[in-house]
């Protein structure tokens, strides 16, 4: 089952989806209908596009409370990849897109209890751009909320099984707190410390 | 009169603020209580930080009607810098910022026609970065919104006197408008020109 929302060409996006699982003999169909649509589906991918319109759309359908519920109690399985992997989170507040149109709300699915930065990449320091750096907006946002920040750098995926967590690709991710200094967890099993332990990963 | 809404420590950056217009013989107040704390005002200085956090601010103070009406009449001189450019526009929906806090609309000020995107620069050819790149974003825009969409990049400025435009700096920008080739407005005065005009633009 495919969620195309985040795009604009939601057909032809999903026969390009379509078009890859195929010769896996994985069968595609585009996610339209809501709760019912979802019921055979084992695995449902969300894509990437932008995230405000994709939110917007699940609020549209009502598709957030069918989908959390079936991936909570273990018979989804759900697969996102960029803005798909935003609206995983709690909150769509640590997207990197412009908010093209406004959702009725920022609340997402919270399938994890931290956040995510997907695309996520270092300062450049021959920069002369004067806008914020990633690193910054991920501050900025550690100066309103809690929750804590994954930023996933290209080539990178979380892999969530239970209170499990597996940092997959070559990379460290870079790990974000409110009031602790940014952290890099390696690949493999990670662990978010809350803040009382400290800037110490157990993972490193 | 200066608004500091968009940074987390208020009185810091007025200070600072007060600390550079001082010398010019500029007093500076931080606008705190609303229409009144206006009524004296002849500049309203909104400065950068995050355009969500700012608009949020506004919105909470209900001071958007206030500097919509005082600028429009002619009695108040608005100028912006970052988030503070944004909300000039009809809606914040091409700020760069991160959505940390959400406001209860995306519609700002409204003080120019078209959507300003500041700190706005060109593709990187050599990027391996995955995300999209900021044109790519403003093409998002327009498959949801019609408003024309001016980017600004690091060292301009808008002057905007009535309906005279004044592109101000030694760059050009780059318009972006729905169903139209994106193109370079030369600084000085520019025109906005509406889609049925095609792509050329009477600055070049």
């Amino acid at each position: 089952m495919f969620a195309p929302y985040a795009g604009k060409d939601r057909d032809a996006y999903t026969s390009r989806v379509a078009e890859r699982l195929g010769p896996m003999s994985l069968e595609t169909t585009q996610l339209r209908h809501g709760a019912n649509d979802l019921e055979g589906a084992d695995v449902l991918f969300v894509g990437g596009g932008n995230t405000f319109r994709l939110l917007k759309a699940l609020y549209e359908r009502e598709l957030l409370e069918p989908i959390r519920r079936k991936v909570r109690s273990g018979t989804l399985l759900y697969i996102g990849s960029s803005a798909g992997t935003n609206i995983a989170a709690p909150t769509i507040k640590t997207t990197n897109d412009m908010p093209i149109v406004q959702p009725p709300s920022f609340d997402a699915l919270g399938l994890v209890r931290f956040q995510i930065n997907p695309h996520y990449f270092d300062p450049d320091p021959n920069s002369t751009h004067k806008g914020e750096t990633r690193e910054q907006r991920i501050q900025e946002f550690h100066e309103e909320n809690e929750t804590p920040v994954i930023g996933l750098r290209e080539g990178s995926a979380l892999l969530v099984e239970d209170e499990a967590i597996t940092l997959l690709g070559e990379k460290t991710a870079r790990l974000f707190r409110r009031g602790a200094d940014a952290i890099e967890l390696s690949a493999g099993a990670i662990v978010i410390p809350s803040r009382e332990d400290g800037a110490e990963s157990p993972s490193q």
